[in-house]
Order: structure tokens, then C-alpha cells, then sequence
């Protein structure tokens, strides 16, 4: 039986006897066999051409060894749809961003199935793939994350635009999120009706806000959409970048599972978080930089942290970085499955 | 007496009659007055020039009323005559990065009448233009963050370079700091000599480090540097960017003063620090994108989360974003300047 995994027994806070890895972003440009897939396709193709994206998602489960396989694709594939023209230049761009009423007003709230069948389809092939194997994690953005690009259109390193909206034009802000956490919520329980195990969200910019802030104006919505989802058998991994000094006002959201990054000290952080969520994380992506002996030292370091306490799926702290020896992806998972018992 | 500023007593701790304020990069491409300046030199030529450079430095006095000044210079100045060639295009790039042995061995350590003289000076001219009107504020960039971007070439995402020297090759990573922590102690020392009446020590990049890496690889040098001011009558405010997991931690350096940026709550942050060592901060740099109203709430939040307790410098959590509208600027000094009495 798929519940039987151990990565889904440890986010459901069950015992287990070893501590599952996977790392975020463990199909991507760190692999060659990743870069040999995509130098025939743009990265918007690879995300809807579902035979490739199963393809780059098997590639670390069998590179890597990991507990968990996540579906490949991006945060905004499912915005596209709403009415925005997206492109990677190679940083996803919006032709058109939200910055008005008559622009939240235009936006539409897709049909999953018509909008986004690459998506689900690509899940479909993975659970044939995987099945006895290792379990599928779905995922989406957490609606901030979505709105941040949807408002500035890119990337931003002071988010004036979104900010803006926010403390400028506060009803125009949440009917903005009303529409976007909507649209998230269909999104991710059509990956959840596709096949999807695990959905994680990624909220990549709400540790952009001080903690009062993302209790007033983030809080609410990632809350309603968690509330929203299909979840009886599907637990839901959160993960707010950034979150480090505000982790009980995160834990608010209601997952199962809260991501770490690695400013924070494990065991300290589930003694504010407390026993009834389970984490994962959390060790710096740079760290697989360093030599192996420094990898199995921070590896054990961090299960130390955790003391044995059910409820631990280790990864890194962030997203592994394109530059990263593949090898030593490999051996820090080697590292956490050795050094936990398995 | 110069002692007798109210900033100045808010460094040491004593109680004032009301909070000063300034703001990080307070003179800087926000201002009209600056982009003036600005626009018939380069970056660098501004910083070389003591005349613009102490011109550009009061214009936020005259436009802000703030209650201290900060030399208009750059962390990197001091790095160039190590032996590196600077140039910002816009950011900051050196030409020959340091990576090995030979390039570790090759750093001379300036003198600084010699080497930069242009800072001594502006110094002198800023301490004459402001006597009896508000205090100086020397400032350098902590010795990690000087090395971030000596071994890196250039600002970064992901300081794979620093990392895999730190990881792999201690030793190498412990010379290069030695030599930029002796430089920079050298370097605020001729800023005190010269008439610096506050030594800030800017460290942008430490908060990328876990808080145990923070302690083992950045602290003992931080601490060194600190240890060696010529600080009797100087008060030396600490900031560390993105240090809100590890603020116990950061006070090890044994500053007089902490800066926090806007990830924490400011009276949190306060119980944690304790009673000796005064702070800085901490409004989120974006909130000046606010409407006034806004803004002025946001003020009062901080002002209350001290909760009256001595030693709070009012600023930003940040430095000031160049897109800001000026007059939401000084409408914060004033906000700050009349909710706490002035």
C-alpha cells in the first residue's frame, strides 16, 4: 500500500525506521542527464510535454536514491491561464502584470483539466512509474508567491509593485488573492485528483514581510487554500523561505509538514513549532559544495538536532544549486539514510 | 559638547527625550538632490571626492532633519588598495577575485593616510560643516562580507566560491580573513582617528550562513575587529542582515549597538538581546511605498514594541530603496521624531 511509505508516514508524524530525504529542485540543471532533456526544449516546453517532464522526474530517483519523487513543473503554469502571457528570459516573465482593478477583474480562474492537462497527465505517467516505488509530491506556489510575480511581472529584489498594492490599495490586494488562492486550491485538488501523494507549497517570498505583515496580508489565504484542499490522504508540506523568525505565526497555516530553511536550528524549531507538525529540512544548499567529510558532519549535525523525534523528512533548506557536484547530492541522501538507521 | 547628542546617548544605552532617527543609505539615488551630484561622476568618483562626497552626505540632514549623519562612501573602498581592482558596473566587481594561496599572499595591507586618503577627508570637512548640528557615523563593512565579495569577484546568489574555500580549504579561508579583519580594524581606526564619532559595521551577507556557521566561520573575526577599535568614546553599532535566527549569537560580537532588520519583532528581539546593547531598526524598507497613514502606523508599532526601554535608534530595516518617494522619507523622521516626543 502507498501509505506504507516511509516519506509519507513521516509526514504524517509516524515513526519510522529511517529518516526520508528527497531535496527541492532534485530534477533539475545539476544533473547532466537533466541538461541532455533540455537542450532540445525550452523550459515551458519541458514543464508541458508530460513523456519529458516524467522523464526529468524519474531521473534523481533513480540518480539519487530519494524518498520522494516531485512532479516537475513550475509554480506558474497554472497563472499562465488566468490571462497572463508567461516566458522564461530565463527568469519567468509576465507581459502583461495584475497592477489594476480592471486587470484583477480580467483575470479567469482556469479549467484545470482543459488548462492544464500536461500537468495532470505527466502526474498519471508518474504514479504508473512509481507505483511501489516511492510516493508523488504534487505542488503549487502559495498564492503570495503567485501574486509577487503576477503583480511585479518578474522577479523582484524590492517588490515596490506588490507592496504597493498592498498597503496602498488593500481591497484591490485581496480581491487579487481571493481570485489567485481560488485558483490554487482547484489547481492543486486536480493534482491530488491526478494521482499527487504529497502537495508541497511553496511560498518562495512571504519571508519577504515582517511577521506582522504576513500574519495580516499572506497568513490568511495560504490558511484558506490548505483548508480548501482534498487532503484526507494527502498531506500538505508548507514551506515559507525566509520563515525562520515568525514560525508559530507559519504554523497557523495548518500543514502537516513545515519546510525549514537552514537559518534555523532544527530542534529549536520544533520546540516552538511544536509535536504536532512534522519537518522537513534542513541543511544549506552551499554545504554540497564542501567536501564529503564536511557533508556526512552537517548531516549528522541535523539529525542530532531532531533527537530521534518522528515527524523528520530531511532536504535541503532551499532549492539544490545548478552549480552543485551531482555527486555530492548523491552522497549527502547515502549520508542521511546510513547515518538514520536504514 | 558632542557627547551630548541625542543619538549618541541612545548608542550608549541612556535615556533620551525622545528617539532619533536616521536612515540607512539616507543619502543616496532616492533624492533628486543626490542624482544632481550624481550624474556628472561616477560611483566611484564620488566616493574619491571629498568635497561631493560631504556635499551628498548632508543633504539628508537638510532634507530629513535626521539625527546622524553617515559618511557618503562604499565598504569596498578600502578592499581596492589591498591589492584588487574595483569598478562598479552597477555593482560592485573586482577584476582579479581572490581564490588561492598566492592571491591570499599577494593582499598588502593599506595605510590608510596613503591609500584613502579621500575618506580621512571627507571626514574632517563632514565633523567641521556639522559641530554642534549632528554627529558623524564612520562605517565599513564587516570582514565577511569584505571577503564575500573579494572571493566571489562580484555580488552573488549562491557564494559557491566563498563557500568552497570556507568547506574545503579552512585554513586558506582563515588567512584571507585575518588579513581583511587586520585591514578593516586599521581602517575604522583612521576613520575614529579622523574624527568618525560612530563606527557602524555593515555585514550584508552573514545572515546567508546557518547560525552555527555564522559562529564557527564569521563571529570570531566580527569579534576581533571589534575588540581592536579604538573605542573608548566611539560607539559601535553591529548589523547583521538576516541575523534574526541568531541574534544571542550575533551579541557575542560585543557591539554597542545592534541593528535588526524588519524580520523581527523589535521588542522580541530585545528580551532576547538583553538590556546592555542598544538597537537599531527596524521598519521594513518598503513601508515608505506606503500611503502616510500607513506609515505613520507602522512607526508607532515599532515605538511601542520598545515600549520605552533606552538605548532604541529608530531606522529602517535596511537601507532606503532608491525608488521611494523622498517626501515619505522625511514624513517618516517626523512621524518617528513626534510619536516619541520630540
Amino acid at each position: 500500500m502507498s501509505t506504507d511509505y516511509t516519506f509519507l508516514k513521516a509526514c504524517r508524524g509516524e515513526a519510522t525506521d529511517y529518516t526520508p530525504v528527497w531535496l527541492m529542485r532534485q530534477a533539475g540543471r545539476y544533473l547532466p542527464q537533466y541538461m541532455a532533456v533540455r537542450k532540445n526544449v525550452s523550459f515551458l516546453e519541458l514543464c508541458k510535454t508530460p513523456e519529458l517532464a516524467a522523464e526529468v522526474t524519474i531521473q534523481p530517483i533513480d540518480y539519487l536514491n530519494a524518498d520522494a519523487a516531485i512532479l516537475f513543473s513550475d509554480i506558474l503554469t497554472p497563472v499562465e491561464p488566468m490571462g497572463l502571457k508567461l516566458d522564461f528570459v530565463p527568469g519567468p516573465v509576465f507581459e502583461n502584470p495584475v497592477r489594476t482593478q480592471a486587470d484583477v477583474d480580467a483575470l479567469r480562474i482556469p479549467e484545470m483539466e482543459e488548462d492544464v492537462p500536461y500537468v495532470l497527465e505527466t502526474i498519471k505517467i508518474l504514479r504508473r512509474e512509481f507505483e511501489g516505488r516511492v510516493p508523488l509530491i504534487g505542488f503549487g506556489g502559495a498564492p503570495f508567491t503567485l501574486a509577487c510575480y503576477m503583480v511585479e511581472g518578474k522577479g523582484s529584489k524590492d517588490f515596490a509593485q506588490i507592496k504597493r498594492m498592498m498597503y496602498g490599495a488593500p481591497e484591490l490586494y485581496a480581491q487579487l488573492m481571493e481570485k489567485v488562492t481560488e485558483m490554487d486550491r482547484l489547481y492543486l485538488n486536480a493534482q491530488i485528483k491526478a494521482g499527487a501523494q504529497v502537495i508541497q507549497i511553496f511560498d518562495t517570498w512571504g519571508g519577504i514581510m515582517s511577521p506582522l505583515d504576513y500574519e495580516r496580508f499572506i497568513l490568511p489565504y495560504t490558511k484558506k487554500l490548505i483548508d480548501g484542499l482534498d487532503r484526507a490522504n494527502v498531506p500538505i508540506i508548507h514551506f515559507v523561505k525566509g520563515s525562520g523568525t515568525m514560525l508559530d505565526t507559519v504554523a497557523k497555516a495548518g500543514s502537516d509538514v513545515m519546510g525549514l530553511d537552514w537559518h534555523v536550528n532544527l530542534g529549536q524549531a520544533r520546540d516552538i513549532i511544536g509535536p504536532d507538525i512534522a519537518v522537513q529540512g534542513n541543511l544549506d544548499p552551499t554545504v554540497l559544495y564542501a567536501p564529503k567529510a564536511h557533508i556526512e558532519t552537517e548531516v549528522k549535525r541535523i539529525l542530532d538536532e531532531n533527537a530521534g523525534r518522528p515527524g523528520h523528512i530531511f532536504n535541503l533548506g532551499h532549492g539544490i544549486l545548478p552549480t552543485v557536484d551531482p555527486e555530492h547530492a548523491k552522497f549527502m541522501v547515502e549520508c542521511v539514510h546510513r547515518l538514520s538507521g536504514k
